[in-house]
């Protein structure tokens, strides 16, 4: 891991736009802009002020910009860190970009900039994925538990955990100094209590992860039917409510809400099934259930019922394949406008099926309330686990600690105790970046975008 | 046009990245991001600062920002401007504008931010419009051009013709106030030397439009010829270099030069003639010069040859059948190394020809060579028009210029020339602004990005 260098990346997305923003961390950051920037001497400016100037290519200007100079440790990254603010052309942006590596700057990796703000102790490794997170955010759940754990919420209750085994695990390993003279500094119950609270706390975390995780990745959704059933035009119904509130704020791109819709601030994500049916020679004669299989991420299946033209016989057969399934479903009638009142009967004979008009937007409000009883309840603890890296460490510390709990209990040897009081810190440490390797580090802050 | 109140957009692209941000711009701007910024008060803050805080929705963060401040007139538009930089993410950056609107704001129009600027002096028109062809450059020459033009160079250059208009048009102006004692202020042969001064300096401008034009928008480009003659073969081989060249830096888009090739800084932008093609039933008996004429957009034309397979009469055909036409050609013969040695032949003792392997990559750099010469010469000013609009402007000052002329020698009415004089004025300062109407304004920004 090396922070001695100066890295300089692209910070706003790339494509046309009013402005782009080029932001340079490190040592050399001053003088690599300064070489380039005419207007101030940026060695001599104060930090947090904006400086307006020209970047020049020798002679050649090649933009007018604003310059933004935060000086380390008042900065992102605790370096020096300057920001070039220029007009949005790509073509601009790559020229300033060359030219800052012309003057010996490094193009950064994903990350880099958040993974320098960890290093230097701006934020622990849970705050800094949290930065991930909240960039991702798309409906104000995820921004707000993005938000929340970025603030340090999900962390302070990690740290408070931490700290409580540190005391137990310190006497633990006082008395293996004093192993022969045995004695008890550590007070058993009093751990075994401790543990107990502690685990519980952790298998409240634990069971927000499904929640946490419905929050941050939708609910993987499979509408299924036949071809007729009515599959876009419900999406569209489902859909159209939503593009209407953003639709008028220009300069928003649409695209990262196409086939999801928003309820209660869970995404409902449609997979589309449509490159499995390709690939199938007969596609009506496959099964529901036989789609699902190649769909292993799906979470929901919505079952579309075209209620003019179905056969009771067909879906019977369907829905008992289904149940066979141990995914959760809904059949939906759709076309109760026109509907085949023999089916009418015997949907509502069936515990899991609602009858709907997508077309003419009957009972649609009643759906999404059916959707909703698809969305896990939200943990008692204010924090909630979003992140599958942070799941996996609870539940080795959970584990750890079950053999804490059962060594004594067992009046196991003390050396062995202190050594899964060890792991539970270990792994708790994980989360906050306490304890880290160069793979993690690299491995998380990989998916990052560029110039975060 | 309404400046009294206070604008707001999103002045980065649209889609995640690392930052994003929004500009305000107007009286309120301060207290409006006042009421939702949670940090140092805004209103006591030096100008060109910047401060970090968050964004509140009451008592709800929505990211943490960074705030920088322009108090006017030291600012883009001269008025105050704020700018908040947040994570980049769509929806924060969404929630953020909406708040701002709920505070006082109005989203605001393409342009509308430049607009301001220009309204509030602090450029001229062409300045202005300048900003526009800034952004939108995609390689060095537009972006020089764009450069020059945006720091006054073409400003300068009609506000001197037009200062030097003023004197004369103001001493005959003055004649007509005396009109009945037959005086003569201005010297009219004085006034004809300057305007063929004048008329020789606009007419090196409007000359310098094609060189211009070509810079800014490319030299629209047809690659005719049968399907298998090599077309996407040759097109890689130009594309290739320059793919290598700018796709090792990261976070910068492609996309805005695919199907382009850049020679000496102008871009030969290729016209897709599939369209053309599917329309018609039978695509290779249709002459080269038939497509063309539906093709009226095209500036050039690349025939390609299959030197292995077409026949010396097809190509001659088509030849004779393209110097009919106006648009420059090119006849590329292809597949140089399988080549027909009669068909080699034949096309040796054609001008228009040059032979090629697109596979092979052989002559290609000669292809280069050929491919400058359709490039016009730039105009010996060291100005470049650009715009269609500016050029429309000085032919009619040509146009004025060449009536005034006419007048005096034919020795017509003072108030004939006068009027022609103001003609001319007129013209000259619909480019830099002096004359503007609301309809022009509406038309040059609302091709402006959004937040800019």
């Amino acid at each position: 891991m090396n922070t001695s260098d100066t890295i300089a990346a692209l910070a706003t997305p790339s494509g046309v736009g009013a402005i782009g923003v080029i932001r340079i961390s490190g040592p050399e950051s001053i003088p690599i802009v300064n070489g380039l920037f005419n207007g101030k001497n940026l060695e001599e400016v104060q930090t947090h002020t904006v400086h307006l100037g020209t970047i020049r290519d020798n002679s050649t200007v090649i933009d007018e910009v604003l310059v933004m100079l935060f000086k380390g440790p008042h900065s992102y990254t605790k370096e020096d860190v300057i920001e070039i603010s220029s007009h949005g052309s790509p073509y601009i942006l790559q020229k300033v970009l060359m030219l800052l590596v012309s003057k010996g700057a490094r193009l950064a990796k994903p990350g880099e900039f958040t993974q320098r703000a960890f290093i230097n102790g701006r934020f622990d490794l849970a705050q800094a994925e949290a930065v991930a997170d909240l960039i991702a955010a798309e409906n104000a759940s995820m921004q707000q538990t993005a938000m929340k754990q970025m603030r340090g919420g999900f962390s302070d209750e990690i740290k408070n955990l931490r700290e409580q085994l540190v005391h137990f695990a310190s006497m633990i390993e006082l008395e293996l100094d004093f192993a022969e003279e045995d004695v008890e500094f550590a007070d058993r119950q009093g751990l075994i209590d401790l543990i107990v609270k502690i685990q519980s706390l952790i298998q409240s975390l634990i069971s927000s992860f499904e929640y946490g995780n419905a929050i941050k990745n939708g609910i993987p959704t499979v509408i299924a039917g036949k071809p007729n059933a009515g599959k876009s035009t419900l999406l569209n119904a489902l859909l159209n409510e939503e593009k209407a509130i953003v639709s008028d704020i220009p300069g928003t791109t649409r695209d990262f809400i196409e086939d999801q819709i928003h309820i209660d601030g869970i995404a409902f994500r449609f997979i589309d099934t449509a490159g499995i049916r390709e690939t199938e020679d007969k596609v009506e004669s496959i099964g529901v259930a036989r789609t699902l299989e190649k769909m292993k991420e799906a979470s929901l299946v919505l079952y579309l019922v075209d209620l003019e033209n179905d056969s009771i016989d067909s879906i019977r057969e369907q829905v008992e394949e289904l149940r066979t399934s141990d995914v959760p479903f809904l059949v939906i009638g759709n076309k109760s406008d026109i509907a085949n009142s023999e089916l009418v009967e015997w949907l509502n004979g069936l515990e899991e099926s609602i009858l709907i008009s997508a077309k003419k937007k009957e009972n649609l409000e009643e759906l999404r309330n059916r959707l909703k009883t698809f969305i896990s309840t939200p943990a008692q603890s204010d924090v909630i686990v979003t992140n599958a890296r942070h799941l996996q460490s609870l539940q080795q510390t959970d584990e750890a600690l079950n053999r804490v709990v059962e060594g004594i209990n067992n009046q196991i040897s003390n050396d062995l105790v202190a050594q899964d009081i060890r792991f539970a810190l270990f792994h708790l440490g994980e989360i906050t970046g306490e304890v880290t390797t160069d793979d993690l580090l690299e491995n998380i802050f990989s998916k990052f975008c560029i110039g975060k």
